[in-house]
C-alpha cells in the first residue's frame, strides 16, 4: 500500500496548488493567508467530508502530518512557481485531474472498507469533488461541478467502476489501477472531444 | 413504524423534485448531473447536518439504500415530467410542506432518542431546512429561510411543540401527528394570510 | 476551570451579537428569526466543526443547554440594545476579537485533550474564524477572514503559541491566559498599524 500513500500525499499537493491559484484568481484573495487556507480547504475537504460522514474517525488529515505537510508543500510551491505554474496551466490540469481520480478510488475503497458497498459509489464521488465545492463556495462562486462539463461525471462512474469490479471480486490493486484509468481517461476524452450531458430545457415548450 | 419509514422515504422523493427544481432554474444548471447532485443535497443535507452532529451513525442515508432509490426515483420523475410539475408548483409546494414536517418531525424525534431533549428543537428545524440551506448557498443565492417570510420558523415552533408534548408524555405516534399536521398547518396559514415576523429596524431613528 | 467557562458562555455571547448584527447589514434578513439563525450560527459553527472533525461527541452546544441560553440572550441583547450597539461598534469590535481568542485557544486545548498535538494548530484556527466563515458563506458574501487583513492570522499564530508552550511544558492556565493576549494585542497592533501580509502577484510580470 506504499505506492498508494505516496500517491494519496501527492494529490494532496496537486489539490493543493489548484486551490491556491482558485483564490489568486479573485482580487480580495491575494494574501499569503487567503492562498493557504484555499489551499488547505480544497485538499482536504473531500475527505473531511465523506471520513465524516462514515463516522471513519480520526479523520484522515488529522491522523497523519504529512497531509498537512503536503499542503503547505503546495503553497510553497505556488508561491515559488505562481507564474510559471499559471503557463502550465494545462499539465497543472493533468495533475488535478489525477489528484481527482485518486481521490475518487481511495474515498470508494475507505467506504468500502467502512461496508457500505452501494452507497461508496456516492461516497467516492464526494471525496473526489467536495474539496472544490466548498472553495468554490467560499470564493463565492458557483462550484464547477455545476459549471464544467463532465467534471463529477467520471467521478461517479469510476466510482462505481470500483464497486462493480470488487462485487466481482476483481483484486484491489488492479481494481485501484482500472478505475484511476478509467477516471483519467474518461475526463481527458471527454474535454478533447466536448462530450456533454443532455441539457435539459424545462421552460419552453418541445 | 412501518407508516412513518414510508413517509420518511416519500418525503426524500419530494425534497429531491424540489432541490431539482432549484437546479433547472439557474442558467448554469441544466445537465442531468447538476440535477441529480442539487436534488441529492436537498434530499440528504438536512439529516446529514443532523445525525454528523448527533453522532448517530451510520448517518441515515448511508444505512438504508431507499434513501438513494427515493432521490433517483425524484430526479427521474422531474426529468420526465418537468413540464407539467412547474404547472403544478402549488401542488408541488404543498408536499413541500409536508416534506418538511415530516423531516422537521423525525429530526426531532431522532435527537430525543440520543437524550438531548430540549436542544432536540434546533435539531429537529436543522433536519427541516437544512438540504435547502446547502442546496441554495452551492446556487449562489440567499437560502430561502432568509428570504421567505415563515419559513424556518413552523419549523422552530413545531420542533418545540413535539418537545413539549413529549415531556408531557403524550403517546409518541399522537405526537408525531399532532406535530407534522401543526407546521403543515402554520406554514399554509401563513402563506395565506401573509404573517410575517417582526422586521428589524436597525439604521434609522424610532 | 469555572473562570474558562465563564470566558466560554461569554464568547458565545459576544460572538452572537456579532452575528446577529452582519444579518441586520443585508436587506432581506430583517426578521428576528434570520437574526437568531445568524447569531446562532456564528456562535456555534467554528466549535461544531472542529467537534465533529474531532469526533469530539456530544459536540459542546449540544450537551450544555447554556451556549444556546447565550444565543439567546445575544439575540434579545441585540434586539433592544441595537442602535446603540452600532454606534458602539469599536467596543463590540473588541469584545468580538476577546472572543475569538478565547474560541481560539479553548478549540487547541480541546484538540490537544484529543491528541492531535501539531494538527491542534489547525483545529484552534478553525474553532476561532468557521462561525464567521460559515455565516458569510450563507449570506452570500466573501468570507470576512479573506477580506479582513490579519484577522485569521493572529488566531494561527496564537493556536501555534498554545501548542509549542504546551509542548515545552509550560502550566496551563498560564498558557492560556499568555496564548489569549497574544492573539488580542496581535490583533489589535495589527488593525492600529496596518499590519498586512505580502500581497502576490499572480498575473503580472515582475
Amino acid at each position: 500500500m506504499s505506492l498508494i500513500y505516496a500517491i494519496d500525499i501527492a494529490g494532496t499537493f496537486v489539490f493543493t496548488i489548484s486551490g491556491a491559484l482558485a483564490a489568486s484568481d479573485k482580487k480580495h484573495h491575494h494574501d499569503i493567508f487567503s492562498v493557504f487556507f484555499t489551499g488547505f480547504i480544497t485538499a482536504i475537504g473531500g475527505g473531511t467530508i465523506r471520513d465524516v460522514t462514515l463516522g471513519a474517525y480520526p479523520v484522515a488529515w488529522i491522523s497523519d502530518i504529512n497531509y498537512l505537510l503536503a499542503v503547505f508543500a503546495g503553497v510553497f510551491f505556488t508561491l515559488i512557481f505562481r507564474r510559471y505554474i499559471i503557463r502550465l496551466s494545462r499539465t497543472l490540469s493533468l495533475f488535478d485531474t489525477i489528484g481527482m481520480a485518486i481521490y475518487v478510488v481511495l474515498g470508494v475503497q475507505k467506504s468500502i472498507a467502512f461496508e457500505v458497498n452501494l452507497l461508496a459509489v456516492i461516497l467516492g464521488m464526494i471525496s473526489g469533488i467536495f474539496g472544490g465545492v466548498i472553495r468554490d463556495t467560499l470564493l463565492n462562486e458557483i462550484p464547477l461541478i455545476f459549471r464544467k462539463e463532465m467534471y463529477a461525471t467520471p467521478c461517479l462512474l469510476g466510482s462505481a467502476l470500483f464497486v462493480v469490479l470488487h462485487l466481482l471480486q476483481v483484486e484491489e490493486q488492479l481494481n485501484f489501477i482500472l478505475s484511476v484509468l478509467f477516471i483519467f481517461a474518461f475526463r481527458l476524452l471527454a474535454t478533447k472531444y466536448s462530450w456533454s450531458l443532455p441539457k435539459l430545457n424545462f421552460r419552453e415548450s418541445s
